[in-house]
């Protein structure tokens, strides 16, 4: 079996983004699967591109992002992609779309279609704080998790996609005050721990992680 | 112009909704539009037959929904709902879905077709704070949002319809640390603000309203 | 009996301040008591000045000063003020004091002589969400704290003294992402509710009011 | 030099208390000072009788205690402790004081005499976030701060004293939501440079640390 990883350069001011620095440290192979990781730019339609020519050329039969989201808390495996870009800050090329669909043909929405909640479990499991998340927001992360299930719908329909934010680091938090935080460590055991429910459970385990809004 | 607007009854242990007890003190007429209101149980499926029933019987122009979330700091009028119940709670009559589409035949998410960037800054220019959100949760608002913008769909194409969440008036809060409130009057004012800019606006303004995640 | 109020003007950035808007509210005339309402400027040692020259002219039984703290949920009664200035921002006169103790010759800290479960307890009573604070800070608003007990301690023995932060009105969060406001009304409702039980209990009700940390 | 550093027990409901957890990692010798690790209860009144055994046998130089503030961000050096104990909830043998000072012969409070803003930036210096704290809350944390400086300035007077909060760490948290946590190994790593920042300075740096409230 085959895992592409992605995780985004940096943005929004910050020196780095935790994403890429957590994926550069996960294991080359995991259960028996080879772990592909990939560094994209954050800019819309750009990183769509770059993923789709990884798809292409790799085969994956998981695809799985990983983006930053400060202020959260834990690490959160997003459930579902929307059909939009909204950008509250311009991306890393000056891009700042309102209310465009990212692909005029696609679905409303896309629901991630990795084992969401296995992977929570086993990451909980390693004994690192997560959930399911609801959105994945407007800006990049929405956009690169909507065009890679948008390509699987469309194009490569044996494989699987998703998203999972990640909090901060602690370099980052310096000073910000009241920032929750997670250590790289434990983000790069989480993403291991996710992508090896991935590649054991092809279905999903059935257990409540909903949110009331 | 008709208007059908409704409010949830108490639930999670609450002795009040908050939607309900603001929607109660709502203007009958707005911007020359008449407003219908209506209690729905806070109930999976039966919520979305008393809507359905009101919009077949009242032929309203616009349905917008209202529900209680606790926690949030502002009016925030939903974007998208989507097809899918996770109840992490049991509903007023014990049902608790887990991860079981609203309807079969509906599409994975519908976006509101009201002008909400309008209405968020009509409710501003009221002087409440207000925004857009991206997930209406998995309980019984996204249900009962997922449930109307279906219908409407299906069957009542030239209506429009949406949904607004409210914080907790101060009465909810009083034993309860650290949780932001929304006196009873400012939401209302503020469905108020919001109906205007539905009742007045066809189509929605240009603004930023994303969120990075 | 006699209460003097006292309410901050504008600093940090901010056009108005709440304390000073609710208290200008108040009524004349609460239990039986004369309220004397003062504004005084958010400037280190001058606002001390301004205050005793008051207490000197007016010989109140009460002294209430009030302050904003932007990012609190609820009416905060202040326990303690301690003996030191230590400025993050500049003060609206450009002092920015670090570790300086307020009055040489004073106590390391002292404890307000009001009756603070009492007031928390009334203005509760009003629905509207108060608690006991163990920190007023080290800007201004401690200082000012600090000082008027430091003057009933020393010279007006007889006098009573304290201090409530409140948080910010919706207007100055209207362009603040997820923070927490109280109209002005309920301020300067629960403002009369606080004075209120001050006025009618010479000594403090017995009740939990603390914090683990 | 020789530096007593203790941390709490369990309290709370809780299975573990990180402020121990972190403790025992601490190394045995910081920068030539021998470091004297000692487990106390989470009790008044027997917390400070287990310190002061401590200080009279083993006459450290400094004596830092460790405890728990669940759903603080960062590692937090307190400056002052006040003198009153209010107990929110039940110690570990069922206590729960109400408005009782520490010691009645005791100053109305004390603050910390090591150079606290130093160790801030000592543990920042680590890359861990960190930050002045104002009030150690009214349980058994301020409280043992309390009792260590009384017992200092009125015996042990060429000793120093002082309170560290940590937060949460990731195995207290994965059932509770939206919590922020800190690995415990950045909470020894903290606080060992805390400890040495406080081997090394005799006086503390002038650098502003102060809250607005």
């Amino acid at each position: 079996m085959k895992v592409l990883i992605t995780g985004f350069d940096p943005f929004g001011g910050e020196k780095i983004n935790p994403a890429w620095e957590a994926v550069k440290g996960i294991k080359d192979i995991i259960e028996g699967a080879k772990i592909i990781k990939l560094e994209i730019p954050t800019v819309f339609n750009k990183s769509i591109e770059k993923v789709k020519e990884a798809m292409e050329l790799e085969k994956p039969d998981i695809v799985l992002c990983i983006g930053q989201a400060g202020g959260r808390y834990d690490m959160t495996v997003e459930r579902v992609a929307i059909n939009v870009d909204d950008a509250r800050i311009e991306d890393n090329e000056g891009n700042q779309p309102i209310d465009i669909p990212v692909f005029e043909d696609g679905e409303n929405a896309y629901f991630s279609n990795l084992p969401i909640k296995a992977m929570v479990e086993e990451i909980k499991g390693q004994g690192i704080p997560s959930s399911i998340s609801n959105s994945a927001g407007t800006f990049v992360c929405n956009h690169i998790m909507y065009g890679v299930l948008y390509h699987i719908n469309k194009t490569y329909k044996n494989m699987r996609g998703g998203f999972i934010h990640v909090p901060f680091i602690n370099e980052q938090v310096l000073d910000k005050k009241n920032q929750p935080y997670m250590p790289v460590e434990h983000i790069t055991k989480a993403l291991e721990a996710a992508i090896k429910a991935a590649v054991i459970n092809n279905e999903d385990i059935k257990k409540s992680g909903g949110a009331i809004c």
